[in-house]
């Protein structure tokens, strides 16, 4: 039997950024409108100030502030109406000393105002003139040439994904096509002699894949295109073709193994075979998901990931490898994870970070977080769970009422 | 002028759902894998045990627990082989006492046997019987009939988003079709004599619409489904005609209004001509999203929105109410919001309801939340927030220090 060492999370997430080091990942050029819920590949700097021109925030009467000195509710300062701006034209024209002019929300500012009385402190006297109830900071009620954003200054960042507040953002400057990162392909093989496809009638002994489904399920929502997912008796020929044909579309083929000995066995032989310099990684520091196996193959540049063939298991690993690599190769900030209080004690795992799924419930002004036991096969665990926590390797484990942070699970 | 009165969001929540009482949404039936991330329209029971059979969660050896008794490190019990179960097969025999069987994985537990030991505490010692070095306890490394789901009981509810664990668990108990809700068919308007295309260069005075592409993008992301979506002018006559074709393909038209009393008062005027109640809602008592109208045809059963022109009010109130009905009317749990600390006061607006953008800072075992200010018009206001902090209208203002929820602006 070969000594086979194990890696922490870390040391694994490593040899993953190790393989893909200088490789660009492939950006496309799409509309805006079509960009929705992808990442940018590019800074984006504002083309011009937003707004481009002094806007009024409020309907009101545009002054000048020194005008409106001393007015007040029982006194008022009556100022000559210089004239009126519509919507979306110029005011082509400029105030004197003791004019105004009205201007509606989002109106342009005319030249000399320096601040805009609301309709709510003015009163139009006659047809010529405005009686002002209340002096006029400068700058008041105006939005400034470039307030918003200043013209070459930062708009949004790479690795920004792309939602409701970036569209608006880039509809105000302008900006109809955008350089976003274009997804890595993936293949799911799925591998056991007891599968049967989900649509099947198991016969007793045989069991309905989860995998091919769940890890396409979460690889999908963490980035990744699909190219294939199939279905594999542990055969090690026909796991071999499968791995080959798979590494010629894919950047990435996730294999998640028969859970036994020999199953996991026949994915590390496979994985030696089809990959120069091959297997990187014996197995994972954590639990549950300690039987994964990571291979690399410099010529293709696959990288090859055999999961544990426990559902609960394989998707863990396959958040904290796979779901973790596209969002750190495309700048992505991690989601907000969110502190909450153990409401028991959990114990750790010897020499391996135990990751642990659990059910959020509001509690005062916070969260109490609840352990969902289950043997690592079962999806009643993930159903019902909110998200995980982390025990870290070298801590023996979770005090009732220790604040922990909750990895929510569906971001 | 005619007295207005401004509704709660609570009133303006309570009015969306009268409007659509008594009303089934529409349901569609797809495959699991197309229906990933649309909400179950109906609860799911299991049709069969899971698992189907008696499996081992480990490689190792069935056997009869209490043949194992005092066996230990020095002093193994030796019981006979009686043979070994293929993944994939029915466990064809028996054990009688004194016997074992070998078990990977995930394979069926023989009949008589009541645990397993995994082969880390065993050793074949001839090719007829195996040692054994610990005492097994009843039912240990078994996964029994039922264990992760009963036959009968609740897989997923209605009002759950097809992810990962839910296309998993539905993969394990072979449900390959599911009935979930259709989106709600919404029309975007966004009305001023000053907009342009994005991809237009505004004239001075003129002003890019961000409104159809943000409000598209924050629709889209709640789940509706956007028929079309328009920039109008502040024209009578052409706005009624824009809304009455909406109405005759949308569940909901959006309309965001110019910012101005005129354009304001154009939205009332226009829904009161289309609708039958008509307006039900003249105002809303947040800030930002006073100027919020909202009208009913109980004909059509079309809901019209008329929500703020400003970009940050017509997202929030969007989100607050529009984003709020359809996540409501699907029965889905509202995200879980994050707890934070204020880092400075921030004061409340008498008699309304305060939705703050702000920043999520990690401090310590928590967060803190920094308040983002700026015109309500701004974008970059919303690109730098995480989500957002409510002020009760009834409520001076939050305290630096003071405990809040943070309610994520992307979830």
């Amino acid at each position: 039997m070969k000594l086979l060492t194990v890696d922490t999370i870390e040391e694994a997430r490593q040899k993953l950024l190790d393989c893909v080091k200088g490789r660009k990942l492939p950006v496309e050029y799409m509309a805006v409108t079509q960009a929705l819920g992808r990442v940018l590949a590019e800074d984006i700097t504002t083309p011009a100030d937003i707004p481009a021109f002094r806007r009024s925030t409020v309907d009101g009467y545009a002054v000048i502030s020194t005008d409106t000195a001393g007015a007040g509710e029982s006194l008022p300062v009556f100022l000559s109406l210089a004239g009126s701006v519509e919507m979306g034209r110029v005011a082509d024209f400029s105030l004197r000393r003791g004019q105004c002019a009205y201007v509606p929300t989002g109106g342009m500012i005319p030249g000399s105002a320096d601040a805009v009385v609301m309709v709510e402190h003015s009163e139009p006297f006659d047809e010529k003139s405005v009686a002002i109830y209340e002096p006029a900071a400068v700058g008041s009620h105006i939005a400034r040439v470039g307030e918003d954003v200043r013209r070459g200054s930062s708009l949004l960042r790479r690795g920004t994904k792309i939602r409701s507040p970036e569209a608006g953002a880039l509809a105000a400057a302008g900006i109809v096509e955008v350089a976003v990162y274009a997804p890595l392909n993936l293949t799911i093989l799925s591998t056991g002699d007891e599968l049967v496809p989900p649509a099947a009638s198991p016969r007793p002994g045989e069991t309905r894949d989860i995998n091919t489904w769940a890890l396409a399920a979460l690889a999908a929502q963490s980035g990744y295109r699909i190219i294939a997912s199939h279905i594999l008796k542990d055969d090690c020929a026909a796991l071999e073709a499968a791995v080959r044909k798979a590494m010629q579309t894919s950047d990435i083929v996730a294999l998640s193994g028969g859970s036994s000995q020999g199953a996991k066995d026949m994915t590390a032989e496979v994985f030696s075979r089809v990959a120069q310099p091959g297997v990187l990684c014996h197995g994972l520091a954590i639990k549950p998901g300690k039987p994964t196996i990571l291979a690399f193959d410099q010529a293709s540049g696959v990288v090859l990931a055999g999961l544990p063939g426990h559902p609960v298991s394989a998707l863990m690993v396959f958040r904290v490898l796979l779901s973790w690599l596209t969002i750190t190769l495309t700048g992505q900030m991690e989601p907000f994870p969110v502190p909450a209080k153990m409401v028991c004690n959990l114990a750790g795992s010897p020499g391996r970070a135990v990751y642990q799924p659990v059910a959020l419930v509001r509690s005062g002004d916070g969260y109490l977080a609840e352990p969902l036991f289950g043997k690592s096969g079962m999806m009643s665990t993930l159903t019902g769970a909110d998200g995980y926590v982390i025990i870290d390797l070298n801590k023996e484990g979770l005090q009732k009422g220790e604040e922990v942070w909750v990895h929510l699970w569906r971001e």
